[in-house]
């Protein structure tokens, strides 16, 4: 099989994670999710734990420090130090999906991937969700979230979401033509869905 | 196989016509696209050619008779005469696609399929897209446009196409979450998108 990078992005409780984890398996390589988090944390020598907590959320910081020339004295570029660190884990995460896509063929979930690997045509750029009920069901069972907060958990997410890609990348997040195929999850089984996608990177 | 309609919603130049044509041909089935209107023609008694002018153009008098309660007077309710010729198309589409619908196994390009039958669950929905360049070769391929016009034409028609959709459906034409599935129909052969919409819908 040629090249290829799997990116995923997914509304909350689409069950993207999940499918990435199954395709990655049945083409024989490796998931990147949170796992993005640990490798961001043990190069830059940070805790895990202080990425955790901003992890796929925005700040405007950057561009507002950019815009306002904030980095433009001194050495004339911003080091990693100054940044908050919604960006700094941005740009470590940046710098390693690069270094992967590079590397090896595999699925990377969220993230901005598909933005971040845009020049590179070996990417297949997937999108998920599904209606409200079918998300509510599936982060009940898989999350553990209470069933009366799911939704208001759900659209808080996915606002989140939709704020770091649109901050990172510029674009709608959820607008089709961001991706090579988008997929409502809650019409095929997971099983099905991974079949498809399978077959989908076979015809490229 | 079970009971289906294909509904296609499309950007101009993205290949949805002859990507619904030789799905129908696959499939057995009946494609619907310009046929919508002569058989709204036909049916009303009008000339094709008044609709050809506005198929798929939406004007803003429906809502705004509705709203202003123009039709509240006489009888209650609008009578076909009295509505704009778009409006009194759409309607008789609507009608259409519905009767087609109950009937059999279909492909219905474009005129808010997806929306009018919203309601029933045989129905696949589905989305083309592509790059600019990827369109402007189609539209001088497929359509015999001009080259120097293509780009001008694509816009001109996907944003009367928007404004239709989103007028008769209000929902934003193109959001991902609209459709079941999704395809950027530059990045793999005409035949493999029917053959990979062919086993999607054998998954159901």
């Amino acid at each position: 099989m040629d090249r290829f990078i799997v990116t995923i992005g997914r509304q909350f409780g689409s069950g993207g994670r999940s499918i990435g984890e199954k395709l990655a398996e049945k083409l024989g390589v490796k998931f990147y999710d949170k796992e993005l988090i640990s490798i961001a944390a043990k190069e830059s020598g940070m805790a895990p734990e202080v990425f955790e907590g901003v992890d796929e959320k925005a700040t405007n910081s950057l561009l507002y420090s950019l815009s306002m020339g904030m980095y433009s004295f001194g050495s004339g570029f911003p080091t990693m130090g100054d940044l908050p660190v919604n960006d700094k884990l941005y740009l470590l995460q940046h710098k390693i999906i690069k270094e992967i896509a590079e590397r090896e063929n595999c699925v990377i979930v969220g993230r901005c991937a598909d933005y971040v690997l845009r020049e590179d045509s070996n990417c297949v750029n997937i999108f998920f969700y599904a209606n409200m009920e079918y998300r509510k069901e599936q982060s009940v069972k898989k999350h553990g979230i209470d069933e009366d907060r799911a939704e208001h958990i759900i659209n808080k997410t996915d606002k989140s979401r939709a704020n770091y890609y649109s901050f990172y990348s510029g674009q709608k997040w959820g607008m089709a033509e961001n991706y090579d195929l988008c997929i409502d999850s809650s019409k095929i089984s997971e099983e099905n869905i991974v079949d498809l996608i399978a077959e989908y990177i076979k015809m490229r």
